[in-house]
C-alpha cells in the first residue's frame, strides 16, 4: 500500500515531537507500506519568519517572502529523514522542487500545476521514505520557489497523494477525527468514523483546523482517500473522507456545523426596480466577497427587504462597496450578533421531513430563525448569535447524533 | 563597478544588523555601482541545526545536512531583499541554485565546479541588486542542495566575483581589516593597506577569523581584488589583498604572525636506515594530516632525532600512526607547550639579513629558537609557548612594525 502521511506544526513542533512522527512512519513501514511524509515547519518558525519580514514591511515582497517562508519546511523534512536514517529507515528528504510540484507564478498563493512524479516512483521503487517539505513548489513559469497559502501542506499531501495514485492520504493534526459537532460545546459529541466529501465542505467549521476546503476540493476531484487523525493518538483511528459511493448507510444527518464567523447585512426599502439586486451582487463577488445566505422579502409599499450574509473578515470591503447603493434604500445596518448553524448529512437527498425537525426543535426553544437556506445536504439557518450552543445541543439531540 | 560584497554570520546576526548592512548596500548603490552581495546565516542559527540534528545522530546523513544547513543562509537572503525593496532599492535573493553555482556531489565539503552567470548577469543588466545565499550551491551530478563546508560564504563571494569578473570582493567581518599582528598581543600593531595574496596566505593566523585560507587561495587563483573591512565601522578602508604586482613599494616584512595550535613531535635515537623518514610522512599524509615543520639531526651513534609539528586538532590521529613506527626509535614524545611564530614579507626576496634580524630579537629575549624554517617570504619559528606573546612584541619591534 502506498501511504502519503502530512504531519502539520503542532505534530513536528519540538524534536520529541519529530521523533515520536517517525515512530508512526517506522510502524507503518514495517507493516510493509511505503510511505510519502509530507510535513510542515516546526510550529512557530512560520510565524516567526513572518515577524522578522514585517519588521522590514508591512507589505513585503511575495517572491522574496517565498524564498523565507519555504525554508521552515526543508527543515523539519531534513530533520525527520536524519531520525529515520540513524534509526536504519532508509530516507530522503525532497524540497517541493525535487518532489517535481510546478505551480503557477502566483507568489505566497501559487496553485499546482502539475506534479512531475518520475524523481519520487524511482526513489519508492529504490525501497525509501520520501519526507516532502510541505507548502512549496516552484514556479512552472521561472523555476521561482513559490509557496502554496493557507493550508498549503495539506494540499502538497493530497496533490501527492493523487499523482502517485496513493492508496490513502492521512493528514495528521492534533485532533483525532471529525465529530458529529464541536465537543466544546456539546460533549456529548461523537468521533464519525466516514463522512462524504460534500458533507465535509459543508461541514467546513467542524473540520476547520483540521482540514482546509481546499485540501477536501483537491481530495474529491482527484479521488483520493482522506483520513483526519492525530499523531498524538496515533492509536485512534480517525475520520474517513471519501466518496460517497464508499459510505454504506450513509446517517440522514452526520454532524451539525456552527459559524460565528458571518455578518448579516440588511437593506430596508430598497426600490424595486429591475435589476438592483443584481448589481449588488455582481459588485459584491467583483471585490472577492463572499456572500453566503441571501434572503428578499417584499413589502406593501413596492419596497423590498434585502438581506445577505457575508464572513466578518469582510466588512469593511462590504461597508466599502455598499456606498455606491445607500441612495437605493432607506437604510442599511450591519448586525455581526448573528450566527449560522447548519446540518448536514447525505441521506437527507432520500429522506423528508429533515428540515421540520430543526424547526421544531428551534421552536421549542424559543430561538427565532432569521434566514433559513437549503441545499441538497445542507440546511443552515441564521440565529441570534446568544443561542448559538444552545442551538447546536438542541439539533444534536433532535438527530440523536449522540447514539 | 561592479562590487561583489559578502556579510558573515555576526554581520547579520540580528534584525538591526541586517537594516545596517542595508545602509551600506545602499550606498554603494548610490554611488552608481552594480551590486551582488552574499550573506551568511544569521550567527547561531547554523549552530542550531547543527544541535538539532545532533539530537538524532552523531553522524547524521550528509545530504540531508545540506538540506537543513543550506535553509539559514536562504533566510538570510530574503530578509536583506525584502527591506532594500521596502527602501526601494528593486533587489531579488538568489539561492545558490538561481545564482548557477554547480559543485561535486560532496555532500558538507562540496567544492565549486562552475559557475552559469547568465541568470545573474541579466539580472545585474535589469538594474537590480542580487543577494545571494552563500555557503551553498547544487550538485552537477543529480542538482540537489550541496553545502561548500567551513568558509563557504566567503568561497561562494570570491568564486562569483571571479566568474561575474567583478572590480571588487569585500568580506565584511566584525574586524576592519588585516594588521602587523593580533593587536591583543601588541597594541601597537598597525592596520595594513595592502598585502599580497601570498603574504596573507602566510599569515593566515592572522586572519583566522576574518579570512580562509581557502577563499585567498581561489581569489588568487582567480585574481579576485579581495578587501577584508567590517560591517561594523563601514567607514573605514579596509585591508586589500591583491597581486603582488599591485603593491608599490612592498615593506620586507609586512607582519608578525603567531601559531598556538601546534603539537611538536619529537622521534629520539631513530636507527638511520634508509626510507625511514619518508615512510612516516607519507603514512602522515595519508591519514590526511599537515606536517608543517620537520627537522632532522643526526647524532654520533649512527641514529638520528626527527622533529615534526601538526596541528593541535590532529594529535589524536598523528599518535594513531605513529604506533606503526615506535620499534624504529628509541622514544617519542608529543609536546604541546610549543608555538610558531612567523615573519612574513614578500619584500624578504630581494632583502638580505631579514632573519639574522629575529635571531638577534630571539637571543637578546632570551628565547631559545627550536625548530627554524624559512621559505622566499617567511621565516618561522618554533619557541616554547611561554615565550609566545613575548616574542611577537619584539619581532614587532625589531621590524619597526608601528612605524
Amino acid at each position: 500500500m502506498l501511504k502519503v502521511l502530512k504531519f502539520g506544526g503542532t505534530s513536528v513542533g519540538t524534536l520529541e515531537r519529530i521523533q515520536n512522527v517517525s515512530q508512526i512512519i517506522k510502524k507503518f513501514r514495517d507493516q510493509g507500506h511505503d510511505i510519502v511524509a509530507v510535513v510542515s515547519a516546526m510550529s512557530g518558525e512560520t510565524n516567526k519568519l513572518i515577524e522578522y519580514a514585517n519588521n522590514y514591511s508591512k507589505t513585503p515582497d511575495e517572491r522574496e517572502m517565498d524564498m523565507l517562508l519555504s525554508s521552515g519546511e526543508r527543515v523539519t523534512s531534513a530533520l525527520l529523514s536524519i531520525t529515520l536514517n540513524e534509526q536504519g529507515y532508509p530516507t530522503t528528504s525532497m524540497s517541493g522542487r525535487e518532489a517535481g510540484i510546478r505551480t503557477t507564478d502566483e507568489h505566497t498563493y501559487a496553485r499546482i500545476e502539475d506534479i512531475e512524479t518520475k524523481h519520487m516512483q524511482k526513489t519508492i521503487k529504490d525501497g525509501k521514505i520520501i519526507i516532502v517539505a510541505g507548502f512549496q513548489g516552484v514556479s512552472a513559469e521561472n523555476g521561482r520557489v513559490t509557496t502554496l497559502g493557507r493550508g498549503g501542506s495539506d494540499l502538497t499531501a493530497v496533490a501527492l497523494a493523487g499523482a502517485l495514485e496513493a492508496d490513502v492520504c492521512e493528514i495528521y493534526t492534533d485532533v483525532d477525527g471529525i465529530y458529529t459537532t464541536d465537543p466544546r460545546i456539546e460533549p456529548k459529541a461523537k468521533k464519525l468514523d466516514k463522512i462524504s466529501y460534500d458533507e465535509m465542505l459543508e461541514l467546513a467549521s467542524l473540520g476547520a483546523k483540521v482540514l482546509q476546503n481546499r485540501s477536501v476540493e483537491m481530495a474529491k476531484k482527484l479521488n483520493v482517500n482522506l483520513v483526519s487523525r492525530s499523531s498524538f493518538t496515533p492509536e485512534v483511528e480517525g475520520t474517513l473522507i471519501t466518496k460517497e459511493e464508499n459510505i454504506m448507510e450513509a446517517p440522514v444527518v452526520s454532524g451539525i456545523a456552527l459559524d460565528k464567523n458571518q455578518i448579516r447585512v440588511g437593506m430596508y426599502g430598497v426600490v424595486d426596480k429591475p435589476g438592483i439586486a443584481s448589481s449588488i451582487f455582481t459588485a459584491l463577488a467583483d471585490a472577492n466577497i463572499n456572500v453566503d445566505m441571501i434572503v428578499q422579502t417584499r413589502g406593501l409599499d413596492n419596497t423590498t427587504n434585502l438581506d445577505f450574509t457575508v464572513p466578518t473578515t469582510d466588512l469593511e470591503k462590504t461597508k466599502n462597496v455598499m456606498v455606491a447603493f445607500e441612495a437605493d434604500s432607506d437604510k442599511i445596518d450591519y448586525n455581526d450578533s448573528i450566527c449560522k448553524v447548519s446540518i448536514v448529512g447525505v441521506g437527507m437527498k432520500s429522506h423528508t421531513g429533515v428540515a421540520s425537525k430543526a424547526f421544531t426543535a428551534m421552536a421549542k426553544d424559543n430561538i427565532n430563525i432569521n434566514i433559513i437556506s437549503t441545499s441538497e445536504i445542507k440546511i443552515s439557518m441564521i440565529i441570534d448569535e446568544k443561542y448559538a450552543e444552545l442551538a447546536v445541543r438542541s439539533l444534536h439531540d433532535a438527530y440523536q447524533l449522540d447514539l
